[in-house]
């Protein structure tokens, strides 16, 4: 495998369970969510990213007022600076930018795909399910409470989808954005993890 | 496979080819567009589709009303009745739920998936493909003259999507409509075709 792999899901899909088995049959470093953010805390690519982003945010005037609008959260812009979010996020796209650099990997979450859609050697998953797999998967392995399960569910979809949205401009789970798309309800987590792997393995 | 396999495709990706194929190494009917048009109109589907419409349409004046917005073509309505493309349309989905009583198939468009949304029994794929792809298949295939094509193509997606959003009140290349999606130009057709027929063969 001599890819990057981005992959995007629909929480409780299994897609990050997924990214790490591919990631561990190709023997390719895996990063997900947590790790990104981790990294983005810890280096000093915040600092960076938070210079680079006010330069930007100055110059422009409708930059400004379109990060005024963000759409995912509690932002604390005015007139010249970025929210929180916003500088999170650049920092994160910093350390994908950084990994991808480095070599084959599997990266999901966090708007990868978009932050590297100027690379030609990356390929875009997307992994989704039906809601009872979900469900199941939430509770199980999330200790979600029953009760509140399809709240919850309902929540993360919401805010990965305006995450991606607002940054990326495009929107999160259509098909014509990834290389493939898959319900992996439908198969299950290994017959999932082998269809990629198949489609992968004729690159 | 003793499944219903729908396609729905990009035009110039390749999904009625690839239809073919997987129809072919399953060794079950392929029903494209044509067929199903031209039984729609062979049979006395149309007639009978059409005084079922008329029934609906005089009980419901919001469906009549809707009716009248079709986004998708000419329409001759008026208060009560259908028009010529709805007529037909409801044929057609005679014609889709027939074949797919009689048992496992390939059926390539004309809203197949969502006609045959209540079954359990059914598969729905969605394949598109790059621009560059497209194109070279538009020229070569469907002999688009090169200077037209780009636009040909646009509106030839443009109706795909219109014709499906409106009858399903869906969205048209939406991922999680689909058990699967490809990109039939990111690994070749014959690649494609595999990878389906992988998917397929684990249900």
């Amino acid at each position: 495998m001599n890819k990057i792999i981005t992959i995007s899901r629909q929480y409780g899909s299994g897609g990050r369970e997924i990214g790490a088995k591919i990631a561990e049959r190709f023997g390719i470093p895996f990063y997900d969510n947590e790790l990104i953010t981790r990294a983005a805390k810890e280096s000093g690519y915040a600092e960076a990213a938070f210079a680079n982003a006010e330069t930007k945010a100055t110059n422009s005037l409708l930059y400004s007022i379109a990060m005024g609008m963000s759409a995912y959260g509690n932002q604390e812009v005015g007139f010249g600076h970025l929210s929180l979010d916003d500088r999170i996020y650049l920092a994160q796209s910093d350390v994908i930018k950084k990994v991808a650099e480095e070599g084959p990997c599997v990266i999901v979450g966090r708007c990868a795909d978009y932050i590297l859609k100027d690379r030609d050697d990356v390929v875009h998953l997307f992994v989704y399910a039906d809601m009872d797999f979900r469900k199941e998967r939430a509770i199980r392995i999330d200790n979600v409470a029953p009760d509140k399960v399809e709240e919850v569910i309902t929540k993360k979809d919401k805010r990965r989808a305006n995450y991606y949205n607002y940054h990326s401009g495009e929107k999160w789970g259509k098909a014509t954005n990834y290389h493939m798309s898959i319900n992996s309800s439908f198969v299950g987590i290994d017959n999932t993890v082998d269809c990629l792997i198949n489609f992968l393995s004729k690159l």
